[in-house]
């Protein structure tokens, strides 16, 4: 395991790619599992079978985060995040990290040192290892990519297909205003993965990056199967409630947590959960909050709102869209 | 393992990632590794057994290939191949590979399926499966990181570390020059990698990604030894002889073999071969070039020229001192 601010902070660094990574290479110990660290060509991790879980995912200065005002060091903890939060979604553990950096040119070495700082808090928190990595300079803003390896939870992987007629729908959390805070700030649900698939109810799951109303289409058309939303039934967070009140001529509270993107929670497809399986899960700290129900189809998802039915309008995020 | 080209090309393509992935996604045929594969939150593939070899690497339009000049199927196969190469430096086998996508705002569809052959391309050619990735827009140029998850070949892996005092050093080919094209339709040493390490002749061993003046340095760093470099022994490539005799003001042939970078050849130390050793090597294809020896030491590396020996400059490339 990674474990932050071992060593002394490194005095001044002379302006080179091997010194850089030298410098900031002490927040990184390497733990049992690294059999080949940072430094070589690649590296080595031995897991505990051969099945390993792998995703990676960026992160820019200017779309997923605004690096002046939050710093070098949340922007990297949130790199690392998001793409344990995959990880969670498919109910693996998160072991081993690689994280490319593209600088933007000019950039200084305390940019680097905080991204340096961000993953290693990151790994600690995450318990995963940091294990490699790439570093290049570019005319653009700074651009993050995490690699994580990790390996399947006792009752995991889970996808999202897998969701049956009959199954019902649910979040572990309330959605909604994550850009007030929490989009840097959130834990990756792995605890709730492990909890989840440890009670043997999770037919299929995937994490609520790009907003509730792009999100449960796809778990949907993955799994061949409609849904039906009962939007009384989705849990706002207060944040939600908070940007609404602030912007009135914007989203509602309820369009908030529909479409905003960036909560992190499990969206979660189960068979109705009996009352001894929601008290373990309870126990465990999970609560699934039910948002609605499965039915055979092909992707197609609608709210029940006010007295009628009518098809979930996709409004979250879509890299390709924004003008 | 990816074979590019199943299925028919797409017709026109509606403006959104699911749209542009779905479209794509018929290059990448998924082998019986893949346990889930694209369309996931993350991938799972099994392995042969509980080791896997982790590597990213990133290549950035006007760094690393320039876009206008070559397009986005050599860009695409240039960031996996030089990946893969890492991974060949370490004797591991490519198994299953991530490309994360930061296109320029305003890209059109025809440069992601270009990128989409190019992957395809490289994934068929190194026999390892496409299992997902990630794409974003940005203010910036094209940014491309694969990630490239592997396992051991027999009698792998090896690292930058291990080099002894007394060994050999050599190179898989003639070094210089590969700006005129070679950086981009390299192929990685896989094959070489493999029968040397059957060979059990391998104590240490880098790709040449940076130049043969400053990776060299790395593995005697990394293994603590000191080498001294015969310069005439240094294969010089016909691309490096052309590159100076087009440059009189220029490197010389010797001085492009020894600081250009992106060769992909790897880097080797060993024990002194046998007859027997080098014929069976032969046989598989692989020539061994000896460029110097390794003697105990820290790190420094020097150069027999004319008659005298020298420290060997560095002149190989770093991206944190480009103006």
């Amino acid at each position: 395991m990674a474990t932050p601010g071992a060593g002394e902070p490194p005095g001044p660094v002379g302006r080179s790619e091997d010194a850089w990574i030298e410098a900031v290479s002490h927040r990184f110990v390497a733990g049992p599992r690294v059999l080949v660290g940072i430094g070589h060509d690649a590296a080595v991790v031995r897991l505990d079978g051969p099945v390993v879980v792998l995703k990676t995912d960026t992160v820019i200065d200017g779309v997923d985060f605004v690096l002046a005002a939050c710093g070098a060091r949340a922007a990297a903890r949130k790199a690392v995040a998001v793409t344990v939060s995959d990880l969670a979604a498919c109910a693996a553990w998160p072991r081993a990290v690689l994280v490319s950096v593209v600088l933007p040119r000019g950039a200084d070495f305390a940019l680097f040192d905080g991204l340096g700082a961000g993953i290693a808090e990151a790994a600690g928190a995450f318990a995963c290892d940091v294990v490699g990595g790439d570093t290049s300079v570019a005319d653009g803003p700074l651009v993050l990519t995490v690699m994580v390896a990790g390996e399947p939870m006792a009752g995991g992987p889970r996808t999202r297909a897998g969701a049956r007629p009959g199954d019902e729908v649910s979040v572990t959390g309330p959605l909604g205003g994550s850009i007030l805070g929490r989009h840097l700030t959130f834990t990756p649900r792995l605890a709730e993965a492990a909890a989840l698939v440890a009670a043997d109810v999770v037919h299929a799951m995937m994490d609520v990056s790009d907003g509730l109303s792009v999100d449960l289409p796809r778990l949907c058309a993955a799994s061949h199967v409609d849904a039906l939303v009962d939007e009384a039934a989705v849990p706002v967070h207060e944040d939600a409630t908070r940007l609404a009140r602030e912007a009135p001529g914007g989203r509602t509270a309820i369009e908030h947590a529909l479409h905003d993107g960036e909560d992190f929670e499990l969206l979660v497809a189960h068979a109705p959960l009996s009352g001894d399986t929601r008290r373990a899960l309870a126990r465990a700290g999970v609560v699934l909050h039910r948002i609605g129900s499965l039915e055979a189809g092909a992707g197609r998802v609608r709210v029940r709102r006010g007295g009628g039915v009518v098809d979930l309008e996709r409004g979250g995020y879509d890299h390709l869209r924004r003008p």
